[in-house]
């Protein structure tokens, strides 16, 4: 059996994990986000101990994710501003000498649904993760998409829901998916944490109809054969009928799919309950091992 | 050389080609879209006596272009009546026993400007046409998107533009940007035709705002290396400049990347001259052979 390493690399800590070819996971640790040349040569470390045959990183973006781009595995320009131009892939390959598989965190999470969760064995599937920030990770016919850089449509312009009157929390849009519905724009507008307003019928349905704004647009735009929503906010599991209501009412009946057909499986919530993120990362480092 | 046929399949016209492995069009005829009964054994004959070896067919919309989906190569539901669940594939793999690629419109024109146009060699593409309907042809990683359906990313909502008073074309949206911007919306709102409204700057300005809503998007989720505006209503070339700036201004410099610092070279008008349908036809027909 081959051993192989993952990283969730995320803004506020970094989740690392050794597993088999069949994503079976033996041990797992995290350590605290802090400066790439102290946080990095640690990880380094950890994984040079455990003497892996490959690697998969999921890594929070921007950052490169094109193997022809000559960034490739670098952070690019991130409100982080230790990790801006960071070559994060780069010392794990150079240090452990192994393959090192690398993407968005949220793409890995994609392909860790796709291959073990809720979208098992499906080709074209979307995860979006609805947290500190709103994310998607994108596998079209298989492939995890890169192209000029990734996706990152947690930023589309979405339509303001009448009556809410909140400032927008993104620096850059007007009002955009992840500056109206991401935590801290619910954290923002009522005061308290979305957890903490768990009974509040308003704000999950304010926070239901810019999500299925969101889910609309990706399926006109993606045409998915499963939409797996993740992340935080969607903990709160009584919005999921609602997205999935106001979604096709916002799609108008144009679409007639069998998918669409039966919405309670088409927009779901993760099958890996939380993993999607580290056994993706695994799945990407096993993938490295075949090429 | 292999003899390989080419149909563009419009709600209109049906165009059919003859062309060889490099995409040397040889002889092409035009005959207008009938009802099917009358339409495919026409098509059918003519590519009979002129012996190919593999065809390639880009349809209208929408249509079932999975192929593992038991719909495959049937046009699904259309204002188009008679073409309803119409297998319009079928005829020609059993009339002339040869290999038959199938892909919607927009696909086969992204594949001709990525194989030969505007995008060419790149491997993530959005060809966008704005005429009579808008649609979006989609290259993701070198494979055309199909998933659930296929994109259907024209009828994404669109906020409308201030002063804007125009009832939304589409009867199934309140504001798509299909129902807004395509051909007959300009139509009904000026009262004139595209073309006749050429020297009044309002309609261009309207025009384009709602195109570039719907390509910056398209750039936040598919993160094209290019994107080309095809279509009647793109014939408008004076629009490119409004279009490409009013993108960069709703993206709000969240994205940095060498492509959107070459806007120009960006967002693009057809390579192919028209010929981007027939050509990606013809490049279907010939990645049969290749099968």
């Amino acid at each position: 059996m081959a051993k192989i390493g993952a990283i969730e690399a995320g803004g506020t800590k970094m989740v690392m994990a050794i597993g088999d070819e069949k994503s079976n996971i033996s041990e797992r640790e995290e350590i605290p986000t802090t400066e790439p040349k102290e946080c990095i040569p640690k990880m380094v470390e950890w994984f040079r101990l455990r003497n892996i045959d490959a690697l998969g990183i999921g890594a929070f973006g921007p950052t490169a994710v094109n193997p022809k781009d000559p960034r490739f595995g670098h952070i690019l320009i991130t409100p982080k501003t230790a990790w801006i131009n960071c070559d994060l892939r780069g010392p794990f390959l150079r240090e452990l000498n192994v393959p090192v598989g690398y993407d968005t965190d949220v793409n890995v999470a994609c392909l860790g649904e796709a291959v073990f969760g809720a979208a098992k064995g499906l080709s074209n599937v979307i995860y979006v993760t609805i947290g500190t920030g709103i994310g998607t990770g994108v596998m079209i016919e298989g492939n995890l998409l890169h192209g000029m850089l990734h996706a990152e449509a947690g930023h589309i312009h979405v339509e303001r829901v009448p009556g809410d009157d909140f400032k927008c929390n993104c620096p850059y849009h007007d009002c955009c998916l992840e500056g109206m519905a991401a935590g801290p724009a619910i954290e923002k507008r009522w005061g308290k944490k979305g957890y903490e307003l768990a009974g509040n019928d308003k704000v999950w349905d304010i926070e239901s109809s810019y999500i299925a704004q969101g889910v609309a647009t990706y399926i006109l735009c993606y045409s998915p054969q499963k939409i797996v929503l993740g992340g935080g906010v969607m903990k709160q599991e009584q919005m999921f009928p609602q997205v999935r209501q106001k979604t096709l009412k916002l799609l108008g009946g144009y679409l007639v799919t069998p998918e669409l057909d039966d919405i309670d499986n088409y927009i779901v919530p993760a099958g890996c309950g939380g993993d999607q993120g580290i056994l993706g990362s695994l799945e990407l480092g096993r993938r490295e091992l075949e090429k």
